[in-house]
């Protein structure tokens, strides 16, 4: 990428700001204003080809007429004046371009948008906008934005796609307490998105943690690529996860591929930690920002009150970090920081009579202990301690336990004290909530983070898929004879084409070779009408299972015939599938879809009722390694039917993940041609015994 | 009750303080000069038998010694000589007693506890207490506690069974801007628990809602019943709800009723709405306190920023108020409050642009108009806009709307000024919070309490049971075996007397006996062996099916019998159950327990996996009218089942919700005698053809 545009654009040495305006009220006075009055160090430069000085800078009719170099400009000016001005800035070899001006692809101006875009590439420049309200950094003192102030200072950076909230949370830090370095507005996101401005932070000295405030982009791949590759935490708040207003869906699978479901699946396999609601965001931000991830699972809760204590206990087992009872020899030295009344199983309850000692005590030994992966502190503010002492113990005891690389976060339930303490406590890197399950769900956050990145860290291997053109020539034939979808054998073709075990399906097209092809297949058999008209085979008297013998096949296929006549007098028949008949196993259904923003998505869930009543299935952005679709087995709320319940064998999860693997490869393969795709029902036989994929379907993207 | 009692602790004319003191520090200390420096009006008598005069009163050695009438009695002095001092309030004709003091049943002193609260009622005071905070009353200005000081003022009441949290609950009240008139601590409640003090507050004026932190309680029927009285919305936190350190189950349904499962089901049977964490506890707190009840579903969201109508979106849809788009006459009127791209559909936004007036315009006409039954207002705080103007025009366009009795919710982010403006709406009766969905989680709090409400005003009617004794006499003669358990041919029995469809079974003791029975009942029929000592019949080989014939009948006689001497050589065997072989219907489980807290308690979940695996169940304390029991039907993810999914008809609900009902009534008959139940499985069959029970099983409480 271009690094230099961006550096342009976010640490510029000097700004120019295009429409810079002395009438109070304007964005291009309250822009130049900012920059002026709240720290920034480098060149100022207002250009406005009617004025010679604007609050009390020299001020320039062009770019083309500074005398110096300009490394980014901030274009105030409206929408269709824009153009000409990005040419003058590209013939002065300006970096980056900083465009707040609106009027662009988010009223329906997508071509002049789009013409923009291309000035500005012409010149090798980059753009931040248009359609934002600018960029905002307190490490450089920059506020590059008609935002009224900087944020509250802090070690994260913001990336927001609404420009409205990006002002209402500036303001917020400050009554938050969780700042920020960074706020940065990217509005349209019609060259510079989520994936470039990630990229840069991630060598940016002055943020720890990057925040998204995302509605929706287009480039899934390469976001997934960029933060797979970015070694600071990113939280990620999606806006838009609701059914209101949505389009319905055209398939099966793709009923199922709600955009909460693609992205939420995405997020987990680039290791995008989520927050799901806007104070979750700034709570998971403040433990991303400034402690280290949560390694194993081993959760420690020290409290003075038994009521937060249960509360957290709670909160533990929802955000997915359930507690364990502390292991003896941790219980026998805690009990020395508590009265008999106390518990040192976990949480432990150091009662209200603790004071900045016990506390320090305890915390000291449990935050060394080798036992204890994270530590949750709690406290209920008392009128006989000092919440500001308890918070200077806490932060000792950490300093002075000799260990670290773990994670603490803290609780104090109080008032205005109480407040004071934690926000010393954040301003010394340990993140405080005024609620219990707050401080829980901070450090679950950091244990999502651990997991995520582990994840991440398995080497990604793909099976099967080396017959790209056989595939495309049976698409081809399909898409000639004006299809868009592929019958069930050629579905099955193209799925065994890359390594899926399907039952074995072969096209007669007289009763003589009905019966022959029965012998080749081995009996029993199931005949099922193949025709591009006729859909729901069923429905149609189009199905016979469990044919026997060469009499019943000859019968069979007389009567399937006679039956899709009946049904559809003018449909064309290709002939009849004999197919095997594979035994009985564990049904469940795969499937794909080809998402707007991520592209081949993989689906995965059981069979029947739970995917038909309870929806309950889960995604993967394809490809899909083996160990990846290990854990989509077990993500589903059915996943205790796969290890085999009421006495059944445990089923074979390592072919169905090799077939999910398979899958993935396939819809990958054939981004541009497949749609849509099912595999239902997908039989799973006892370990050791396979898979078998009894029916297929693929839909065709449209030509 | 003895309301007079309650009155005394909760709006005394005067207070004894046992164990007043002068020392600080000490308990007695702060408790009098609470109640000296803190606004309280009526008369303070320190009682200390060392001390003439205490912080500038009147000291008396013992209440006995004070010359005037004793309302409340504050108790702080040691455990151990509470008692006496409690018979002399008692001679003094006290009527109710504070106790403070620790040191009774939270340390395992049971029977203390028991001789205070029977010393008490000698006297016939009430006793709130022991071991607890105290009671804070900004009405009168008391605080008889050794809580620092009176909560931030308002119109809710809490009752905290954490003496640490109310504490640390009321210091936070300043800094998170929800206020109580009243706070209770109940710490052992050993007298006056939650539906005392519910029962007092409902007749309480300074108090619009009941605020509850709840632990875990004994009486659950007297707590439903005077929950279900109250005109008063009651919003409850649970803690406890995880599954760290439960004890193990020991039957199916057993295993299944969490404490979270029934005292939610408990608290929605008496009305009360739930909050999920503690600052949920405040936020719905403050609307319900502030705000109607939500009588519809159609909610309409206000914004001036796209992002937060989003966020407020997906929460209403999480919440279970998912917005629909406003009809087209409301959207045409509300277009000519905002600019050509802002939008009317739902959520509204009326853009970054909209300043007070707009915002006045299109709530007054959007909380007037008869579609819209709640209404949620959203604001980002802009450079160009005042929060506090916005503030103002919210309130007075919903007075100057003409209409009332809707709920109205808002939520502004943004830094110090709109908090500035949302503590003056809340201080104007407007319920403001920092965040999107959290507006819109209080209104859906609303939703829900109109929700409980109605279901509330339904008539409990109930079905079946007249047949009690002879349904004792079945399960006396179990006990007199020495049986603590019911084979399942008496299981069936009872069942039968309380009106449930079970199939016909009857008990054969020899072969001929069987082909008699298997005539009587019709074939084909189901023979299964009854013996106490076999439990596990199918893997005793002790289950043979749709035996046709008198041959069959005989053949299987002989087998299971065999099977059976095989398998347990010194079984006690009552004999063959011949039983009615039932057609194939919908599985479910009917079950129950016996609940701690609430008593006897239903579960009903759909049979196989989904119960085994998916754990996909739901509860109803007893009784269960049969509208209830079909809401009951409806709440299980599984529930499109019921409806008839892959072209199967509608299952029989009524039939199913009249079972439930029938089911409810025998084990609140039978209470002191069942411990749990289950019916498993149930078949249902299709509309109009009932339900069929084909295995119970009843286990009888300890005697």
């Amino acid at each position: 990428m271009n690094h230099q545009a961006l550096d342009g654009i976010m640490t510029p040495r000097s700004i120019a700001v295009i429409g810079a305006s002395s009438t109070p009220g304007k964005i291009g006075y309250t822009v130049l204003s900012n920059l002026i009055n709240q720290g920034y160090k480098g060149k100022i430069f207002p250009i406005n080809p009617g004025a010679e000085e604007i609050l009390g800078l020299k001020a320039y009719p062009s770019v083309l007429d500074v005398p110096e170099d300009i490394d980014a400009a901030v274009i105030t000016i409206p929408a269709k004046i824009v153009i000409p001005a990005v040419e003058e800035c590209g013939k002065k070899g300006v970096k980056g371009l900083v465009i707040i001006t609106s009027g662009f692809s988010e009223v329906g101006k997508r071509e002049l948008e789009e013409e923009l875009v291309q000035k500005a590439h012409e010149y090798n420049m980059r753009i931040l906008g248009p359609n934002i309200v600018g960029v905002l950094a307190n490490s450089s003192g920059m506020n590059a934005s008609f935002a009224p102030y900087l944020p509250l200072p802090g070690k994260a950076s913001l990336v927001s796609q609404s420009g409205a909230l990006l002002i209402a949370i500036d303001a917020s830090t400050y009554v938050r307490g969780v700042g920020f370095d960074k706020l940065i507005s990217i509005g349209n996101m019609s060259d510079l998105d989520f994936a470039d401005i990630i990229e840069w932070l991630n060598d940016d000295p002055n943020t720890t943690a990057i925040t998204l405030y995302i509605e929706g982009f287009k480039n899934g791949r390469r976001f997934m690529d960029v933060c797979r590759r970015t070694n600071k935490p990113i939280i990620a708040l999606k806006a838009g996860v609701s059914s209101h207003g949505a389009a319905a869906a055209a398939s099966h699978t793709g009923s199922l591929a709600g955009a909460a479901k693609v992205y939420g699946a995405a997020f987990q396999q680039a290791g995008v930690v989520q927050a799901s609601d806007l104070d979750n965001l700034f709570d998971r931000t403040l433990a991303l920002s400034l402690q280290p991830p949560m390694k194993g699972d081993n959760l420690l809760i020290i409290t003075n009150g038994g009521g937060v204590g249960v509360l957290a206990t709670d909160a533990a087992e929802k955000y997915g970090v359930p507690l364990k009872f502390a292991p003896a020899e941790v219980q026998e030295e805690l009990k020395k920081h508590m009265p008999e009344f106390g518990s040192a199983k976990n949480p432990v309850d150091l009662t209200g009579m603790a004071g900045t000692e016990w506390y320090h005590n305890a915390i000291k030994f449990a935050y060394a202990h080798p036992w204890v992966d994270g530590l949750v502190v709690l406290y209920c503010e008392t009128a006989v301690t000092d919440p500001m002492e308890i918070a200077q113990g806490i932060k000792s005891a950490i300093d002075n336990s000799g260990a670290n690389g773990k994670p603490v976060t803290v609780s104090f339930v109080g008032g205005e004290r109480s407040d004071k303490a934690m926000r010393w406590l954040v301003d010394h890197g340990i993140p405080a909530y005024g609620a219990p399950d707050r401080a829980v769900n901070a450090i679950a956050a950091l244990n999502e983070y651990a997991r995520n990145k582990t994840l991440l860290a398995e080497p990604i291997t793909l099976c099967g898929g080396e017959n790209r053109n056989e595939a495309l020539q049976i698409i081809e034939r399909a898409r000639a004879e004006g299809r868009d979808s592929l019958t069930e054998i050629e579905a099955k073709q193209v799925f065994a084409l890359y390594g899926l075990p399907v039952t074995k399906t072969l096209l007669a097209k007289t009763e003589d070779e009905a019966v022959s092809l029965a012998r080749e297949i081995g009996y029993p058999v199931v005949m099922k009408i193949v025709s591009p008209d006729i859909l729901h085979k069923s429905d149609a008297g189009g199905v016979k299972v469990n044919l026997k013998d060469e009499q019943s096949v000859r019968e069979a296929f007389r009567t399937i015939m006679a039956n899709a006549k009946a049904y559809k007098a003018d449909a064309r028949i290709h002939g009849i599938a004999i197919q095997e008949m594979a035994p009985w196993g564990t049904e469940v259904i795969l499937g794909s879809v080809n998402d707007a923003t991520f592209g081949p998505t993989m689906m995965f869930g059981l069979g029947g009722i739970f995917v038909e009543v309870l929806k309950d299935v889960t995604f993967r952005v394809a490809p899909v390694s083996t160990s990846q679709a290990l854990r989509m087995l077990g993500e589903i709320r059915g996943a205790p039917i796969l290890a085999g319940v009421r006495g059944e064998e445990p089923r074979d999860k390592r072919a169905l993940a090799e077939t999910i693997c398979s899958y993935s490869t396939m819809i990958l393969d054939l981004a541009d041609e497949i749609s849509e795709s099912d595999a239902n029902p997908v039989l799973v036989y006892a370990e050791g015994k396979g898979v078998k994929v009894v029916d297929a379907r693929i839909i065709l993207k449209k030509k």
